[in-house]
């Protein structure tokens, strides 16, 4: 049989929802994520030695598919990669995605990888991957799908925080930028709230805030929030500056109050001077260009603004979750 | 020179047409394929090591490439591809394949695998293959070119039969669904009219019935030959029930027709309960979903349903011919 | 830190474009284009083991995308690549390829190799790809940006001369076709002009003849120049031979001009009996199809019509450069 002798999340093997993992099961990704920062500096590994990860993408995310597929070669293992996917189910073929992870579960991949863009293909996919003549259920990581979940980019976000403060607990975070269409904000806020101590700081414009279910499930959790659009009063104090992009299609003919909203919530240095000295700034990337970006490239140099780490947090989380999943010497967790 | 101890089949080491292979060299590839799926349960093997296969692809199919990929790493080779090999032949660069086969075959690839929108243009691409530089000619793979041939599909198939009856002599073969359009149909009786005993029942709506050359070379080859509209008469006594998609942009505006041909021709409990137990239910892929499909998922837990075991035949057959052609101890056969 | 014993060119480690070369450090890269050729006739190598290529090509290349990814092959490292790189940039993802190349030098590839349809695009990413967290610059190669450098085409132009004149010293050089447009051509005159005693002859219909600014950088540089368009008069005593095609979309609608201007620049069985036995044709590819082709197929069965193994010369330059750049054993240099 296939579970591990201890099941480390909720729906092991498969990672589809952020909402799968506990701070008991994120600290143990965690951990064997810095693990993966040291195979990375001692050269690689061969743990993956012999495996495939098959990358099935459904529509084009070259970042978040060289992310995944970087770890599997740190890793030792070797890739094989669609990104062309749509035309499995493309009107002439007409095939579902149960069909086709039915197919080439038969090509016996370690993994699967998906995106897709309808929500819940992920956990489509999944729920064939058990195909009793395989020797276990063929992981699948969701890899966004649609408006729905993309679980190892908020990992990677709560590993960065987690990496550079020891733990999520008792952070306070300033999450600021369009917290309605956002959907990395969203996931991190969901993390956040399994730990104790957390407070979050809303910063939105009001055309964009964050969405009252949200709030609602941070009040359930007993997290305190505030809501704001004063962004230099917001990071007094934060250990955490979580910043998106202001999204310009959202304010369709009125782009002035874009061009208004925008200059409001650009991270400044004049911003920065007042974000604590052990505090970090994240982004999920990609920024807006500019001198007057969310997070213009003039505040790069700033030791607090860890957003390239924050992307290599990713390869490392990926290469956490492919070990635990899919390395011969699973057993042994 | 390059020519095998043994000829394995007419125009070796090139796979273009179903019909190059005889009897005895489609014994000989099964054998190998069944080798290869102990290869695979062994964890794969180093047959391949060094060698590179080509995937090029002039339109996409992504379960055909990714096939012959999952095969060539199985055996420890490594593979590039290019998804967009139009690009080659484009408008504005005007390459003849003649010319990008000469090119690509200075790379020292140890097979080509081309897919292409044209009818015989595998075959041009294996007459350029034998470039004197090279050290030999370089085995060319047809993936299928456009409406003519698609030989790994037609052996998969016949691999299919023969795994489970041990022989495809004798066999009692039911043909069902879009005869006139459909490719694999018609490839599997080309290799079935070579084994003696074999008698095909052709099951199809009047208006796909199977063109009158294919019943004429059936006829040739003293294959007996039925014809009929009434599945459910057709599959009693059959070994093999083969089923194919009824495409639906065959009728036109006609979709009256469409939905009656298609209830007609759908595999049901009622349908399989009349099939013998000892017989296989086969089908090309990807099928039309839903409950009216021509074999809906409803039926796949029937064990005679084998169209994941056929789909990965196709990763051993590929296997077969990879190690045939291109593995360094080809010689010893 | 990252500087070689010996800076081998201007601009080291990266190759952003042709004039970044002296004789003395192009003899270099042959030297050891010459050893990949030996490397591969010994069946690969593992001098690249563990290290991984990125191929990030936001315009097609599928050739030369095809030359870099053997070439990392056949030196034992891997490859992992984009051909939808464009998705990094598009409108609604907005990143600059700073950004772009800042994420991806954090998967910690050994080498980038960027096609772009900018100019000034590879020389953006070399600016950025030595980023501190990494353990030196990363090596950026330029695959063609656009309308400006394509350094490996020119660099596998002069190896092809070098390799059968010995030197680029002292020859002869004829250059056909259309050389407004051409941007081979160009680069080959750029190198060409580096070495005593070279002469090129331009051999152009005057609707596209040589630009001013190459000519005028050429006699700068002493390199004597004649302008002709009769191609039969320009091949005798000529070393190299060299044509482009003529483009027939330059021509508009003036569709007569144009087959008078391809018919006179056709390299035919006539053409080529004014040429010397020692001397070789070349063609960067792809050529015009047909008997009217600028280089019919019909003379490829000349000796001296080397357009195969020009373009295999580009693998072993590509290799040259990769081990030279990323190669483990590059401090013995």
């Amino acid at each position: 049989m296939v579970a591990p002798a201890t099941l480390l999340w909720a729906g092991w093997p498969h990672v589809l929802r952020a909402q799968q993992f506990d701070p008991q099961s994120l600290d143990r990704v965690f951990q064997e994520a810095r693990l993966a920062e040291e195979i990375i500096n001692a050269g690689g590994s061969n743990l993956l030695k012999g495996k495939i990860v098959l990358t099935l993408f459904y529509e084009p995310s070259t970042r978040t598919r060289l992310s995944f597929e970087f770890a599997t070669y740190h890793l030792g293992g070797r890739v094989l990669s669609s990104e062309a996917a749509r035309e499995f189910s493309s009107a002439a073929k007409g095939e579902s995605i149960e069909d086709t992870i039915r197919v080439v579960c038969r090509y016996r991949p370690a993994a699967i990888v998906i995106r897709h863009y309808q929500e819940g293909a992920a956990e489509r996919a999944a729920s064939v991957a058990a195909d009793p003549r395989t020797r276990g259920p063929i992981p699948v990581f969701n890899a966004g799908d649609g408006p729905g979940q993309h679980p190892t980019q908020a990992l990677l976000d709560a590993y960065t925080v987690w990496r550079h403060r020891g733990t999520l607990e008792g952070a306070t975070v300033a999450v600021a930028g369009d917290l309605l269409y956002g959907r990395t904000a969203r996931s991190l806020c969901y993390l956040l709230a399994k730990y104790p101590g957390v407070s979050v700081r809303m910063v939105a414009p009001h055309e964009v805030q964050m969405k009252e279910d949200l709030l609602a499930y941070l009040r359930r959790h007993r997290v305190p929030v505030t809501q704001t659009g004063d962004l230099a009063a917001a990071v007094r104090g934060a250990d955490v500056l979580y910043v998106t992009r202001i999204q310009k299609e959202r304010f369709g003919a009125d782009q002035e109050t874009y061009e208004r909203v925008r200059d409001a919530f650009s991270v400044t240095p004049q911003i920065l001077a007042g974000l604590p000295s052990h505090a970090i700034v994240m982004h999920p990337l990609p920024r807006v260009e500019g001198p007057r970006s969310e997070l213009p490239t003039a505040v790069d140099a700033d030791p607090r603004v860890v957003i390239f780490d924050q992307t290599e947090a990713g390869m490392y989380i990926r290469m956490a979750l492919l070990r635990l999943t899919c390395a011969t010497d699973r057993h042994r967790h």
